[in-house]
């Protein structure tokens, strides 16, 4: 074929007929476009050997393949020889050649840590990436892969990187049926009626992305639990997915219906100290490592919102943890059980129920028993105070529960980068251990000694063909895990990882689309709920802005109990003269959010109820400060707009236009919460909405009217 | 960029990055891989002459302008001027050069038609492809793109084609919150929810895929129907789908429940006679022609399984859609009313049913109706008799309903090329006016001179990647399209097409392929409901074998009503001597079914009641017979696999791994179809397996233990 026709043929394939559709999310491995680093990379690396054929090993072979043949544009080949660039991949066990380099690294990498380092052999500069195990091997690769994505010098590479945690979990809340409770991405990927005869090539790209960013456990199923899945039927289809998942490093757990033991089991009960109950756990346990060896264990919902759980026989959440971890201890499984309860018989303030019932807990659990606490106290608010269980429970390794879906934080159609949110809870001291007690250093074990540590999110991963319904939600997605492997990491780096990856390095194109990321948390917060407030969305499927809803079933899912609005003021007072909630926090936490005046305003709605009147640091009153910062958030979605047109030239069609359409929806949407809210709390407030904003396109009654019957993720 | 560097990035992209997963249907346009031909078609196209700026002849030229430069691997120009190889494109309106030429077949196109033809033109050869309308121009490059897919000589063109059917349309079981009732390609590709502001890539593709074979309508929406899609909330985000289909020549219907009125108009009554209720719909058509110019109409499930109809009110079928009509009239919509009516209170044999309510209100309809009609009297069962309304209603336009979701033919893992079942039914001779009126001549107006004619098939598309989750799904898709254009084509000649464009023109495979697809129908009728069998599934989700199922809440959803075993025989006896349904076909066809030795032996069980010892024309006894078939179904299954494994070298690996695990899957359902129903029969033929065929694996028992709770399209 002529130079000319191929040429115009792979442009053919490249824009025509394979769009830009996200699908490869940011293993894209597109020929380098430097030309110059192009030519030191092609130096540098002249051919690979790596030996052994386990299928963690030939996974990380496949992935080293694949990944430079794309970034190098040609066929790195495979060696038994050394020259100048050779990669020498692989472990001690696997490959004399690593072993014989006698790696002092070696020794802090433990088992799942890699080194990547640029040393000479046989008179020759080589590369190897070594570790102790298959899955350090493959998170070595993907590393490096890394570097040349980003476009990072190789040489006289040193690299020793280790996980600060070891659990690092993806939550599916996916139900058997295949919709995904609060999803906004399509359907389940888990086609569970065609397995497990049907392997969908989509689940070894879930696997790869996944071991690409350093997560290593997936639980399938919905925390509101369908039993089913624990039966044989359901099993083996659960065997097939780990068996594709196994070389990637990825454990499967599963979420464990409480009641299972009457459901499926036959039973009459399901009380966790019942002998039968406890000998059905244990079969069940042995039954399922005879499908999955290395079944991680079980994800658990108990007693909150309706879910069966130990209470129900009388018994606290330790017992009916520890009735699990019992059965599934001899495999070396575990039990991860959610802090995420509230009553709707107690009347407490919701925000201390968890605390209430876990704290005095602590130390009952066994030592295969994490308790998963979300990282706030109500539930996944666009800006929430650390949750008060973050140190209050040294003897129980605590697992950190995120939320990539953005069930509160406009759901599909939303940019929001979440990293900034993450890490402003994952750096917040609780002084539990005086200063410098950050919850990053709960959840690491470093603050009370802890080996088993974890943290999990719940995934905003479905059918869409880009995972994650808007582009931008795959940039959360591969932040937590990063920030799993290494909380230190800045929201910036990697933000600048991410998009260099999934869209450039350039350096115009890098800043404009990192800016966007980093001011879209606050800009979010402020056309939602600025101030502190908090829940005040959609009843039901959380769409859209609801501050007047005051028909649930339950106090607490009413938006009128979370920001207490009347013709005073508004706010939760949660101090000594309210609910006294702040008595949970230690007492430098505690005092800070206490007194009004020392408050950070961004959190003053959560603890104190404010005059309409206060004066705020900006010298407005509370009001206008409402006023402000809602119209903030609407300037700042227009600037995303702007700074994301402007791009055009830079970016693929199909990826600009999926992002400015959203971005148009997101604009309208942060109108829409702005002149709900303020036209509903002007209604206590009696003051204008001052002239030099912008003035409400409709009325109250009209937002109020808005109805979505089939609103997604229900 | 180097050659070799080029092509082995070309090649990356193509087989690396951009796997084979059947999105792209059969619009693949991937260069012509024969180079003698890839020569002459590049000789003899050598630019684009195309006029006019409308969205239908720009949709026309951004196809073909796609098309070619993939087919042929180069830019082909646009030109102002001829040249040796000009490809002169548009309507007399559109382009004066079209005008010029007083192409006299345009007299014979229509409005829909197309030609294509070679001429000389200023002493330059060229082909014009030419049409009175836009929507022709489109059909008419697609057909030309056709041309050179399927690599058909393009030398001397004088082709001139019409669509024989007016309105051909898909109709999408789609719900608004996504789900897709019997649908087994994932959920809807309607993003309600984001519609109208996010405009999914995937809908353009959608109205590319069904203009390339004709079909010019779409009803989004499930005719189990929610009224709320008439609301001005949704009518919005239908307008947007309009406005993406129309210039590709497809117009949108609804489905209109007929409690609408009460449900979304504050009514007290429906009733088709109350002058509000007529109002309603007269001022409901107004605003949705506000929104949708071109909006296409409604199709309507009334009184039929639970859905509300006018004989809620004591009023009759007619009168229910001449209301409909009356109000659609002004603005040229039409009504399809389905003639899928039966009653739960009727004793009445449900073969029956829809005849006996329709057939007398023949001449009752509004000209702007269409009944529409299932192609057999039951439900898309894998073999049917024709309907007995074909050709007994000679003043109503009927407009045929097919199924090419495959809700009785192994749903989402089995693969049946549909098209030699729809062919057995347009080619079926109803005698209504005497030999040679098939039902294709009533469906396609000539039998009784109707001009508003129409074929509708229930949509297998879903959100699933390839869109019909099996990827032979989409020959499917395609037979109707084919079909509802000209009837008269063999399967096999469509069969031939879709193959060619959907994997290659290479004789050995195009063979192979097409056996298989060719075969595939019988074999399923043969592992399933083979010599007349029929509705023998499983309850509710109708996902494989429960003959013995007698326990829904009516007794026609049974399949023992249908198949009636017991110890003397099998079979439902439709003679005069049972239910007479015979009686509500000509005397002709009547004649034939009735007297057991011309009935066909693939419609025996049917129409009679027979005795498990009655000889077969084979010689075998029917139980023998029957068991002789559940095996040749098996058996033919097991070719479809050898046959497949066989061309695993000349097949990308993703689609033979796709189809080779289906056929897996498929042949374990087949054995279980044979076993189970075997079994079951057994229990009344008291007869023995005969010892040449595989003996089942489990006991009855066993199989009828088998539950689904989370089956998907329910």
């Amino acid at each position: 074929m002529k130079k000319a026709v191929l040429l115009f043929y792979c442009l053919f394939l490249s824009f025509v007929v394979f769009a830009e559709d996200g699908y490869q999310l940011w293993l894209r491995y597109y020929l380098i476009d430097n030309k110059n680093l192009l030519e030191q990379y092609r130096a540098a690396i002249t051919g690979i050997q790596i030996n052994g054929n386990t299928p963690g090993l030939e996974a990380a072979k496949e992935e080293i393949i694949t990944g430079l043949s794309g970034l190098l544009g040609k066929k790195i080949p495979l060696q038994k020889e050394f020259t100048t660039g050779t990669l020498l991949i692989g472990t001690p066990a696997s490959s004399n050649q690593i072993k014989s380099l006698s790696l002092p690294q070696l020794q802090k990498t433990g088992d799942e840590g890699f080194s990547i380092t640029t040393l000479k052999r046989n008179g020759k500069n080589i590369i190897a990436i070594a570790a102790n195990t298959d899955a350090g091997v493959l998170y070595g690769v993907f590393h490096f892969l890394r570097l040349l994505q980003t476009h990072q010098g190789i040489q006289n590479l040193s690299i020793v990187s280790v996980p600060k945690v070891r659990n690092r979990i993806l939550n599916h809340w996916d139900n058997l049926d295949r919709t995904v409770e609060r999803g906004y991405a399509g359907f389940s990927i888990w086609d569970w009626h065609k397995l497990p005869d049907y392997i969908d090539p989509r689940y070894k790209d879930y696997a790869r992305a996944n071991a690409s960013i350093g997560i290593n456990g997936t639980v399938l199923t919905n925390v509101n639990a369908n039993a089913l899945v624990l039966t044989p039927q359901y099993l083996e289809k659960v065997a097939a997915l780990a068996s594709i998942f196994r070389p990637y490093g990825i454990k499967v757990y599963l979420t464990a219906r409480f009641s299972a033991p009457v459901e499926i089991g036959g039973l009459k009960t399901a009380d966790p100290l019942d002998h039968q109950v406890q000998q059905w756990w244990k079969d069940k346990a042995k039954e399922i490592y005879q499908y999955i060896p290395d079944f991680g264990g079980f994800l658990v919902k108990a007693n909150s919102e309706g879910q069966p759980g130990p209470q129900n026989y009388g018994r606290n959440h330790a017992e009916g943890a520890n009735m699990l971890a019992d059965a599934l201890a001899p495999y070396k499984g575990i039990v991860m059980w959610r802090a995420f309860v509230y009553s709707g018989e107690t009347p407490e303030d919701r925000f201390k129920q968890a605390y209430s019932e876990f704290k005095p807990l602590d130390g009952k659990f066994r030592p295969n028993v994490m308790v998963q606490v979300k990282n706030g106290p109500i539930d996944f608010q666009p800006r929430e105070p650390f949750h008060p269980l973050f140190g209050a429970m040294p003897q129980t390794p605590l697992m950190m529960e995120f939320q990539l879906t953005q069930e509160y934080l406009g759901q599909g159609t939303n940019l929001v980068y979440e990293a900034p949110m993450f890490k402003e809870v994952l750096d917040a001291d609780t002084y539990a251990k005086g200063k410098g007690s950050t919850v990053a250093n709960v959840i690491d074990g470093r603050l009370d000694g802890h080996t088993l540590t974890g943290m999990a999110a719940v995934s905003n991963i479905g059918t869409d063909r880009n995972w994650t319904g808007h582009l931008f939600g795959q940039a959360n997605w591969y932040a937590l895990g990063r920030l799993a492997w290494d909380h230190t990491l800045t929201s910036e780096k990697i933000a600048d990882e991410w998009v260099r990856q999934t869209f450039s390095n350039n350096t115009t194109l890098l800043n404009s689309i990192k800016s966007i990321m980093l001011s879209s948390h606050e800009a979010m917060v402020n056309y939602m709920t600025p101030l502190g407030l908090h829940h005040i969305m959609g009843y039901s499927h959380h769409y859209g802005p609801a501050p007047w809803w005051d028909k649930a079933p339950r106090a607490d899912w009413n938006p009128v109990y979370f920001h207490k609005a009347d013709s005073l003021g508004i706010g939760f007072d949660r101090t000594s003269k309210g609910s006294n909630a702040l008595a949970q926090y230690t007492p430098e936490v505690r005092k800070r959010f206490e007194d009004i005046s020392t408050c950070p305003e961004e959190y003053l709605l959560w603890f104190h109820h404010v005059s309409w009147k206060y004066k705020m640091k900006s010298g407005r009153t509370l009001w206008e400060e409402m006023c402000y910062k809602y119209n903030e958030g609407v300037k700042a979605v227009r600037a995303m707009q702007a700074q994301w047109a402007g791009m055009e030239k830079a970016i693929d069609k199909e990826r600009f236009e999926h992002v400015k359409m959203l971005l148009n929806i997101q604009e309208k949407e942060a109108v829409w919460w702005r002149d709900a809210c303020l036209l509903y709390f002007q209604t206590f407030s009696k003051m204008p909405i001052p002239a030099q904003y912008e003035q409400p396109a409709h009325t109250l009654e009209y937002y109020e009217s808005l109805k979505f019957p089939n609103a997604p993720g229900i």
